[in-house]
């Protein structure tokens, strides 16, 4: 317990700063290269104290995991505000979102990439935090519908697979910003609208791209 | 080679009837799951064969994911029609590629699930894939530009993102078709190009979604 009693900081301060470091180190390095050695260092503490407080190095990934999820799922929450319509709700959403990675790269990048390229548990914890924006992107099309009156036309399927459209689109952009230098996040968002919500804006008033006969 | 000799079937069939098996068992339990024993079974053949033609249980994956990645582009391409305007091109592409991964569920879970959440070297491996299908949009999309006329108003970087966005949206959808009993290749290709190609029609001709002032 040595190295516990030479810090003055409480633990919940010094296990932030672990995260942090490991969150940095494993979003760049990926979980397998990533070294507990360099994550101490970043952290500046002892290994063991590391080992002291998280126990693993899978236990680390799952806290990085676990904390980057809560953060990212808050940041959206707290930029949407519901007494809006439904385009300005997803438009101040999808802000929030794109600003959110790419002011936290390493974090989308654990959530994204690390956490789904290293097997279970890991990737079912992230599979959560995606029905979460699923749910939420599913009933945002849900009420446009119903304030269209299309719901007659417009099965609940569709709006499963509209949205799941939807929440592809934006993982896929959010990756492809940070890797592309000078995206802001408002074009990145203003790039998903114009390229979702016009299209959902002519299905709901009832003009939907048609078809070529079987 | 006593295994080898017992068989009358020409390298290359038993190979085929090999990947088969495991592009099953991999799709279905995972690549950490799988067992060679399952596979070999399946294919009818003996383990020592399979590690013989194939090496290892790694070298089998990635034998794979070349295969699958091979097919489903084989697929898309023959179903794109050069001579047609951008959207059927794009409407031809989308079902093809729909139809093929409802057709080929466990090659699209390899492709999609299993081969980006297990790391390198296989994740590098559907990067490929995904990048051909990136520049494939990209190309139509410019030639839609082009045609509309609005090449100085949408910028290289603008229909970048555009394709980023269209390709996650079917990775997407395409995951949800297959877990959703009762969904065609063609409603959800006709989904898909509701969600973007609508969208992105307005946007060529010059009705955008525009953001409210900053």
């Amino acid at each position: 317990m040595g190295a516990v009693k030479t810090t003055r900081m409480p633990r919940a301060v010094r296990e932030q700063q672990m995260l942090d470091a490991a969150v940095r180190i494993f979003g760049r390095r990926g979980y397998m290269a990533a070294s507990m050695d360099e994550i101490a260092e970043l952290a500046g503490v002892s290994k063991p104290l590391v080992y002291l407080y998280l126990n693993s190095k899978e236990d680390l990934f799952s806290a990085c995991i676990r904390r980057e999820a809560t953060a990212l799922t808050e940041a959206v929450r707290a930029g949407v505000r519901p007494e809006l319509p439904a385009d300005r709700q997803l438009w101040e959403g999808l802000r929030a979102f794109f600003t959110h990675t790419a002011q936290h790269p390493d974090g989308w990048s654990v959530l994204h990439t690390q956490a789904r390229t290293h097997g279970e548990p890991f990737a079912a914890e992230v599979g959560e935090l995606r029905r979460e924006f699923v749910a939420f992107v599913t009933q945002l099309i849900a009420v446009t519908a119903r304030e269209a009156h299309r719901d007659p036309d417009l099965p609940e399927r569709e709006v499963s697979g509209l949205a799941e459209a939807l929440v592809g689109a934006a993982e896929s952009l959010a990756a492809w910003a940070n890797a592309t230098p000078g995206v802001t996040a408002r074009q990145t968002a203003a790039t998903l609208m114009n390229f979702a919500w016009v299209g959902l804006d002519n299905l709901m008033t009832g003009k939907p791209w048609t078809p070529p006969a079987a």
